[in-house]
This record gives structure tokens, C-alpha cells and sequence, in this order.
């Protein structure tokens, strides 16, 4: 590692880390290159470990050139442009302007990669997961995965267009076929993940809307009788200022049950854009309510494959499986690989003060 | 009038203009001043003509202070700052910031008034509407007012807390009694108004969220099968950049349903904040479909209580009667008065092509 991580870091990182990189996958069309493979949802199914990694592909670049993937009439094309253009600005690698107007640095889909020891993973069969629709014509991104007791998965993602970004979600029982929910929360808004179980009969999700003048960067709940129209919205945590998450919050993946309550990691992220993650333990019988909170992260980026890349110092989790007290995270690193690390949940309920 | 109304313009509007003055209105607590009484919903009830008028308030100004409500533990009080405190943004009167943080110039309720005639209205003996629970501490504002035929109204207006602003709604068949229905659309939305039918056995309403970093100020329409849990959202009319809807869009009161189609209202501003009004026509029989859109708006503001105020250059209607061909429109003016006008159904279908 290229810094000691501090005392609040629980994670005990795999040393096999990254576990995906861009170099390992070919992009999806030849004129694209893969930028990142990240931020996974994270499942067990037929006695494997599985990854569904977000892959961010951009147009292959060319000397002197600034090329940005845009959706034109339903599908993807690419505007070039002189690299010194003076519309074009490009202070935030993830998020180019020009004229004003916001564009992606990249289009994502959606890759199954699968494990039998949880520590090296090997592309799947299936086919790629790829926006569908008018509210994904700029891809789909950080899905989170959440398996219900009769057998279904439930994946929440980004879908992205240039109407804006909202929460997707489809359901399979078979990673074959799919069935599409349509937009279940408007735009904007992103980090949805869904409790394993009904709360009082209805579905929960935690998720992330953006505030616009009034209002933050914040983690809500709602809730659904039917996982495709959503209310009773609350926001239950909000950014800290001038903490390590007190410009964004937004969760990992879903809620773990324990004894003391619902154990919710999350990803914060200071003015500086530094993504470090933390804790909620929210009531077992009433998730509204918030028992303890993390001071310090429980995961810093620390590691040389955290703090550099297409945009470094980030750790970004969507996803995990727990096996007694070990809680096994995947997550996104730098916004390039997915990498994997180990937490002990009696540490993170220490760093709760439970 | 000012300035001689374009020829797109088809409203005639009431000689009596304004309708409601702030200066006709007592403030609801004694450190407060009045600052517009607006943007009502319009409702048949009782053989009389209501409307349900915003009524924002502000503290009372001090020489050399700005005062500002904030939202602490619950209740309103007062940030009383140096009018040249560093900290202080008030380039946009309507949106004050201090130390970065968005903050409100002035914090609403809702009240009553009725009218025999449509022209003269007298303030209702009914309590005053206010803000409930933790997301509406900063009031509520531009109210909606959809009639059912069975006899109950629904209430949809925008609910704003240090949280954000989202969609709030209460239901009431006699105006007295309120059942609260909650947060129906997350932050960051405004501009909510339901359909006074449900289509294809859901409830529907025309909304607003607002984009961040992608997307717009665009009408959306989301689908209910109670009222309280919404999904299905799509994005219906997009604002039109360089015209005098540009920057924003939002729906007027509830649809109106003609042979043609559903007529819809709305409002719309360029990049200065000019706010016009224009029209769509919907789908009779799937209102997800847009059949038509004014070119030119077919109401602007020219006259002198439209063009000088709180914030001027503004006409901006929540609701309307029909009666035949006559839609008669309430609107509030500059941000700071209640006026009416008339338009005739046939002069809008004739700018929409039909």
C-alpha cells in the first residue's frame, strides 16, 4: 500500500487485488476501449460468488481530439472535437461540458464475471446487460443486487439518458431472462438498493436524490407495494459538512440483518471528491429510524490502485456476501478495477459504538 | 397594460386585476411581512368559485439587516445577518444563499378564498394550510387542485424542508378535514398536478423533477394505483432551448379533457426568467403521447402588475374553470399578486395546429 491505512480502516484487502481490470475485458464495439470495470453488484447463485461490474467504455481516443459518447435518436454516437475547443470543459473527468450542456465521459453496461473461491473471477457466458429504452440510451450503471428468500434478484442500477439519471430496475430469477420495472424512481437520483426482506409488507429501498438549490446529496428510504411504484419517502442520513462525507452520501448494497438491527455501509465523499465508506445500523423493526453512525470511515483509499486512475482516491462499494462474521466487500477502486477486501462485522459494530 | 400584448397572446385579462393583494392580507405571525399572495389551485365547490392561494411571508425587514427564515428543530425562526455580511448571496431575490447553503427568502402556507362571481373574491373563514412534519418546516407552496368525481379533492404542492422540495399531498372532500398522503414524489420536484380521471385504471400526474448535471427542467408523467406510490415516470415535454421555454418547464393546473385531447397548460421560462405560458395537447386515449405544442406562448407578461413585484416578468397559473369555451385562468403575477383572465379553448386549439 502506498500510505499506512489509519486506525479506523477495517478492511483487510485481497492481495490478489485488482481482481477486474479494463485490460483484462475487450470493449464491446471496436471503436469504444474499456475505461473501467467497477462498482459490481454482488450475488450467490449455483454455489458461486458472482460480480455484475459496471464496464465504462468511451470512443478509443485520438491525438489532439476530445470524443464524447452521445445519444442521438436512440443510440449511441460520437462527437468529436478539437481537444481545444473552446466550448469544452473537461475540469471533471467524469462529467464533460460542452456549451454548457453536461455530457458522459463514458456509456456503461452491465458484465457477469463468477467465482468458486470468491477471489478470482472469470468472465460468464451470459450476455452483457445493456440500457434498454428511452431512459437508458446512456447506459446503465452500479448495480446493486438484492436476492429475496423465493428465489428472485432484484437489480437496481443507474439508467442514464440525456433526460437525466434515475433508478431502473429488472428482476430474474435465472440470470437468463429478465423482466424490466421501468424508471422506479424519477431523476435524479442514483444508489438504490433494496432491503433483503418486506418491512411491514411493503419493499424498502434506501436510495440517493440530489437536492437542486435546497436539500443535499442525502440517503432517503421508500417504500413500494409492488417494487414499481414508490412513496412514503424519508431521508434518514444526511452529509456531514466538512467531513469525510459531507458532500455526498449514497449506500452500498443491501442492508444486512443482524441481531442489533440493519447494518448499512455507505459511500461518503468530501468537497474534494475523496470516496471513503462508512456505517448505518438502522432499527430491526423500524429502518426509519437511525441507532448509530460511523464517525471515521471504515474504509479509506489507501491502497496505489485506490488513489490512482481514471479518477483516484475513491472506494466505492455496491455489494458484498456475508459469511458469519465476515463481511466480504467488492468494490470499486479509483473508478478503474474491482477489487475485494474482508471486514469483520464485530469491528464495524465496534466503530458503531453497538 | 405596459406594452401591447403580442399577438400570440390570448388572454383577456379581468379588469379588476389584481384579485389578491398582499397588502389585503394580515401576516400569520406578528415578526412577519407579507411578501405575495399567488400561484392558486382553482376549484367548483359548493355553487362558489376557491381559490387556494400561497401566501409567502418573510420576516419584517430591519435597516441594514438581511432576515432570513431557516428551518431549526422543527420550527421557523429568523437568521438575522449584516446586510453586507460576506457570507451573503442574494443575486436571485428568490433564492438567497448564505455561506454557500441555499436558503429561502420567505416561507409559505396556503389559504382560502371564494367568490360568487369568479371576479371578486372574500377570504374564507377555513384554517389556514400549513406545513406538517419534517418535510414541509419550510412550508408549502404552489398548490394543485384536482377534482374527482366521486367528490374528493387531491392536493398536490410543493413540500420544502432543509431536505429539499419534493411533491406533498392531502386529500379533503369538505375542506376541513385533510388526510395527508405524504411525500408522493421525492426531492427535487415541483410543479405536480394529478389528472381528474384515472387512465387505464391509474391514477396520473403531470410533475417536475429537475435534472443534475444531466437532464432538464422537463414536465414528466408518473403513474399511481393509490395515490401515495408512484412509478412508470417518463419524461413528456423537454424544455426547447433558445425559445422562451429554454430553461424550464412545469404544468399549470389539472389537464382538461376535450375530444382533442387533454389539454395541458404550462408554464415555461427562458435563461433570464421570463415565465410564459404555453400548451401541449395529449393523447385522448394515452396522454404519454404529446399531439401537439404551441409554438409562441399563448399568455406573456405585458401588463404592469405581470411585468413589476417581487420578481417580475412572471405569469405562472396553478389552476383554472371551464366553462364551454371559456377557461378562465388565475394566475399569479411578478411572484406577488393573484390575477385572472380568459382565454377561449378554441383560440389555444388553433395555436396547437387543431
Amino acid at each position: 500500500m502506498s500510505g499506512r491505512a489509519p486506525s479506523s480502516d477495517l478492511a483487510a484487502r485481497f492481495s490478489g487485488n485488482p481482481l477486474l481490470a479494463p485490460r483484462d475485458l475487450m470493449p464491446s464495439r471496436e471503436d469504444f476501449e474499456v475505461l473501467s470495470v467497477i462498482n459490481p453488484g454482488v450475488f450467490r447463485h449455483a454455489g458461486r460468488t458472482w460480480l455484475l461490474a459496471r464496464v465504462a467504455e468511451r470512443p478509443a481516443p485520438a491525438p489532439g481530439r476530445v470524443r464524447i459518447p452521445v445519444a442521438r435518436d436512440g443510440e449511441v454516437r460520437v462527437l468529436d472535437l478539437r481537444a481545444d475547443d473552446p466550448g469544452l470543459d473537461v475540469s471533471d473527468p467524469r462529467e464533460p461540458k460542452y456549451k454548457g450542456e453536461g455530457l458522459l465521459s463514458s456509456v456503461s453496461h452491465l458484465r457477469l464475471f463468477s467465482s468458486a473461491d470468491g477471489k478470482t473471477f472469470t468472465a460468464a457466458d451470459n450476455p452483457f446487460l445493456r440500457g434498454e429504452g428511452a431512459y437508458e440510451t446512456y447506459g446503465i450503471e452500479d448495480p446493486r443486487v438484492t436476492a429475496f428468500a423465493d428465489g428472485r434478484f432484484i437489480l437496481t442500477y443507474t439508467a442514464v439518458s440525456p433526460c437525466g439519471y434515475g433508478i431502473g430496475a429488472r428482476v430474474t430469477r435465472d440470470w437468463a431472462r429478465f423482466g424490466h420495472l421501468g424508471l422506479i424512481l424519477p431523476i435524479p437520483n442514483k444508489d438504490c438498493t433494496l432491503f433483503p426482506e418486506r418491512i411491514d409488507g411493503a419493499y424498502a429501498a434506501l436510495n440517493r436524490p440530489s437536492g437542486v438549490i435546497v436539500g443535499g446529496h442525502d440517503i432517503w428510504l421508500s417504500f413500494s407495494p409492488d417494487l414499481v411504484h414508490w412513496g412514503r419517502h424519508r431521508c434518514v442520513a444526511r452529509c456531514r459538512p466538512g467531513a469525510w462525507d459531507g458532500a455526498r452520501i449514497g449506500v452500498n448494497g443491501p442492508p444486512v440483518r443482524l441481531p442489533q438491527g440493519w447494518l448499512v455501509l455507505y459511500h461518503g465523499a468530501d468537497a474534494s471528491k475523496r470516496y471513503c465508506l462508512g456505517a448505518l445500523l438502522l432499527d430491526p423493526e423500524d429502518p426509519r429510524q437511525v441507532l448509530a453512525r460511523t464517525r471515521e470511515p471504515v474504509m479509506q483509499p489507501v491502497a496505489p490502485y485506490e488513489c490512482d486512475g481514471f479518477f483516484g482516491r475513491v472506494v466505492f462499494s455496491n455489494g458484498h456476501v456475508v459469511d458469519g462474521d465476515t463481511l466480504t466487500l467488492y468494490y470499486g477502486a479509483s473508478d478503474t478495477v474491482t477489487c475485494g477486501a474482508g471486514l469483520r462485522i464485530r469491528d464495524i459494530l465496534s466503530a458503531l459504538g453497538v
